[in-house]
Parts: C-alpha cells; sequence; structure tokens
C-alpha cells in the first residue's frame, strides 16, 4: 500500500510529487509519460516566475530532465476509478489496481463540454475506457468517439474486438487501420438510449449501437470518483487543498480557475504538504 | 492612480506582477531591489518545478533576469502603513505616497515573533520607520533593534537626528559608524512604558529611552494595514485571494504555511486573476 497516489501528471502533479519526495514520502505517480497535453501545445509562457518566455514544449523538456533528475518513476495509465475503502483508496487503471492510503487529484480539466444526455448512460452503454470495457462488446457494433489522436491504439483495439466500429474523431489527420471501422466526420449533438440500443444525434442524421466508448484526456471528476463533490465540473476543494472525502485531495486546473501553470504548481505542493499532514495523524 | 499595488518583491509579487504585465494592466511593484531575504539564504531548492535543484542564489539570478526581460520596474521602497479609502487604497513607504485601485500583499511572514508588550505600544512609542518617525526624536533617546544588515543605513540615519542610540542588533557583523551609538549585544524580553518612558528588559538589565524603532524584513499585517483580518498572524484570504477587504488581496507566506516557493507563486498568480476580475467590475 502507497502512502500517496498522484493522478496526473500535468503541472500540479509535478509539484506534488517533487514535495513528496522531499519529504520522503512512499507515492505512485499514474499518468501520461507524454505530461500534460495542454503543454504541448503552448505557444509562449510568459508568466511562470523561473522560465523566462518559455514555449510549451520547452517547458515540458525542463519538466522531463526535472523528473529524470529526481529519480521519479511515472506509471503510465489511465485511472479509470477512485474508490473510498474507508481508511484507503483503490485505483483503478483498467485491469490494473493499486492501493493508498491518500490520494491527489490533479485531473486536468475537460476542454470539451460533455455531450447532451452522456452523463445519463454512464455505466449503461456509454464507457470511458476501451482496455476495461472493450471485453463486453465483442462482436458488438460500437461507436467510438475520441478527443485526440493518442488514443487511435484504442480504437484499434476495440475495433479488434467489435463487430463494427462507427468512429468519431474530434481531430485532424486521422490514421486507424481495420476494415471494420467508418469514419464519420461530425460533431455529435446527443445521446439518447431506446431499447437497449444507444443512439448518437448528429445535426442531419442519427447513427445506432449496442455501445458508446467516449475517449478523451481528462474524465469528469464525479465519474472518476465516486461522491466526490463538485461544482460546474471542478472539484470543489479548501485552501489545504482538501476535498470532501477524507484523504482526497485536488490541484490544478480540476480545481477551477484560473487554467495557469503558477496556480497548479502551488496548489500541488500544497496538497502534497496536506496529505503530509494527514499521514501524520491518522 | 495605480490600476494595482503590489507590495512585496518575494516570489509571490513576482509571480503577481508578471501575471498583471501579460494582462497589460498598470500597475507599481514596490519592495527591496534585492528580492526576499530568504531567498538569498535558501541552501538547495529541490521542488520548485522549472528549476532543478537550485540554490536561492541561482533562484534569485533567474528571478532577477526575468524581471529585466519582462521590463518591470521596482521601486525600492519599504511600505510603512496601506490605508482603505473607499474606493481606492493609499500607500505610504514614509515621505512618498501613491494611490491604487487594488492592492496585492506579498508580505513575506516575520520569522521573530513580536517581543512580549510589543504590539501594545504601536505608535504610542514604537515605530516601525525610520524615515517615517525619525524627526519626531530629534535631540532624544532611543532604543534601535534591528534584524538585519540592511537596515543599518537607517540606523545611522537615526543616530544622525538622536541624542543617543542604544543598538540591539539580531545578528551578526554589525558595522555602523557614529560615535554616539552604543551597540547591546542580548535578546530582549519584553517592551514596557511609564511616565512616556520606553523600557526594553532582557534577561539581567533593562534599558530606558524616549521610543523605541524594530527595523524588520517584515512588519506584522495588522500593523501595516489597519482593519485587516489576520490570524495567528497570518491574513486571512478565501481561495481567491481575497482578504477582508474590497480590492485588497494578499499571497505568499503572509497568508500561511506552507512556507514554499511554489505556494507563493501560485497564489500571486491568482491574486492577479482576482485583481483584475476585480478592475472589470468596479
Amino acid at each position: 500500500m502507497y502512502e500517496v497516489a498522484v493522478i496526473g501528471t500535468g503541472p500540479a502533479g509535478l509539484s506534488a510529487v517533487l514535495t513528496l519526495k522531499q519529504l520522503n514520502r512512499n507515492f505512485i505517480w499514474i499518468g501520461s509519460k507524454n505530461l500534460s497535453p495542454k503543454i504541448n501545445s503552448a505557444s509562449e509562457i510568459s508568466n511562470y516566475p523561473g522560465l523566462i518566455n518559455v514555449s510549451g514544449r520547452e517547458m515540458k523538456e525542463v519538466f522531463l530532465k526535472q523528473i529524470a533528475s529526481a529519480n521519479i518513476e511515472i506509471t503510465d495509465l489511465q485511472v479509470t476509478g477512485v474508490y473510498n475503502l474507508g481508511d484507503h483508496y483503490s485505483i483503478l487503471c483498467g485491469d490494473n489496481m493499486f492501493e493508498a492510503k491518500t490520494v491527489i487529484l490533479g485531473l486536468g480539466v475537460e476542454s470539451i463540454k460533455p455531450i447532451e444526455g452522456e452523463l445519463d448512460y454512464v455505466g449503461m452503454g456509454i464507457s470511458y475506457c476501451a482496455t476495461c470495457d472493450g471485453m463486453l462488446y465483442k462482436n458488438k457494433d460500437i461507436i467510438v468517439y475520441s478527443t485526440s489522436k493518442e488514443f487511435e491504439h484504442e480504437v484499434e483495439f476495440l475495433a479488434s474486438l467489435a463487430n463494427s466500429v462507427k468512429f468519431i474523431p474530434l481531430y485532424k489527420e486521422v490514421n486507424v487501420k481495420a476494415s471494420n471501422i467508418e469514419i464519420i466526420k461530425d460533431n455529435p449533438k446527443k445521446i439518447t438510449k431506446e431499447n437497449k440500443k444507444m443512439y448518437m444525434n448528429f445535426k442531419d442524421r442519427t447513427i445506432e449501437a449496442d455501445g458508446i466508448f467516449m475517449l478523451k484526456q481528462a474524465i469528469s471528476p464525479s465519474i472518476l470518483v465516486p461522491g466526490i463533490e463538485s461544482q460546474n465540473g471542478h472539484i470543489v476543494i479548501d485552501r489545504e487543498c482538501n476535498t470532501n472525502m477524507p484523504g482526497l485531495f485536488a490541484c490544478g486546473d480540476c480545481t477551477g480557475r484560473p487554467y495557469q501553470y503558477a496556480k497548479a504548481v502551488g496548489e500541488g505542493n500544497v496538497a502534497a504538504h496536506s496529505a503530509f499532514d494527514y499521514l501524520n495523524k491518522n
């Protein structure tokens, strides 16, 4: 059992793990080795103290060097659920499960709003995790919606199981290899369910399937962590980064605006100290 | 009238001004050109994202370079009072006065606790500002207490006015030039007042004077800003860095633990955004 599980490899998560390392805590850091997708696309960052007018890519290079220099490992998995088990937490990443006394969430924020109806059918026709739920749709017909090129391997994995895939990519330069994938370049407006069939509505058409996979970089906190208090899609925290659940802390963009590197880094530091205090008391 | 006055040149203040610059606000930045005294003495900083295992001096060099690169000026004065004048604030620095619609306090924190009795006689025998109150003690006998070598010019200035100076330096390598200064290397325990005379008590002796100057790097927020809400010496703020006074924000060590660069930088960023929002609404 870890003392702390830090989820998310953006600046908030980085700040938390650097501080936990300094405080000599036993932790696991789960997220993409590619760090936050936002960093890669940032053009120039001119208000982060210590880095003078850097591009997102330059900042990322410094962060990667710092992670290596501090001898910190990233467990490159997508977290699919965080569950409060009384005196500790269970963190599911598809088939992998980790346990920790405390959890620090640095989830980032969904830049794309949920589609109308999406949140009504989570676990009842809508899944956010290809590796977790793919087998449930073996030889069935599915819709796969994806916000980023980085999920193309998962789309192909799903196509290897399913009978047919209607694929809705929200990005350019799509490159998926499988004969049973039909690519639909259109913006979904609404999701409905009727007689066990899922329907995705576009402006001029409606498509049908047995299930829908929504592959996104940031999953809504209330879906990821059952029982967590959130408001307008942001996790509610106090100044010590406490959420409504004991031993569960949050930091960075997932706790609200301003969506800024400095703010994320500050909250990551505070969350690590709060986890440290919690461990000392419990 | 400035839109924002940022007080304090530590990492919180720096983060605030870099963000205000980016937001194209009209501001004044008041504090020491030597930045925060703490930075100079920090040995190794290993948990600040973006700077890999730097000494305090190295961090300071980067900060100074960044300030120059952003074309930001520091007004090198010590703030002696911040007053709420209804729709704006007046900031006194000895003989200089500035006005601003909003104020961001990045005051740091007093590492030395007030002496017993000190807070009872502020403005009634105890002064924190040599240039403001020096003339009141012309040809009188004074006690000057100082926590740092950087105030030696002020000690000499006071000696040029006063009849005699009993000087209590709390640091090593004292170098003040004036024939009427008596140096006392001892730790004061208590301050009292009787028949218009001020008394400073040590373990084995008591000294007497007409007034006492306390020259410190960080002045208690409640002394600097009449009416501000504080708790255990820290300014009370919410997650948006609002204090109890409209248009007055606080960030960094002065708002409480953890006393960390990342936390200070995060709050400085949030305070700047909150000042921006306040200006847009008022």
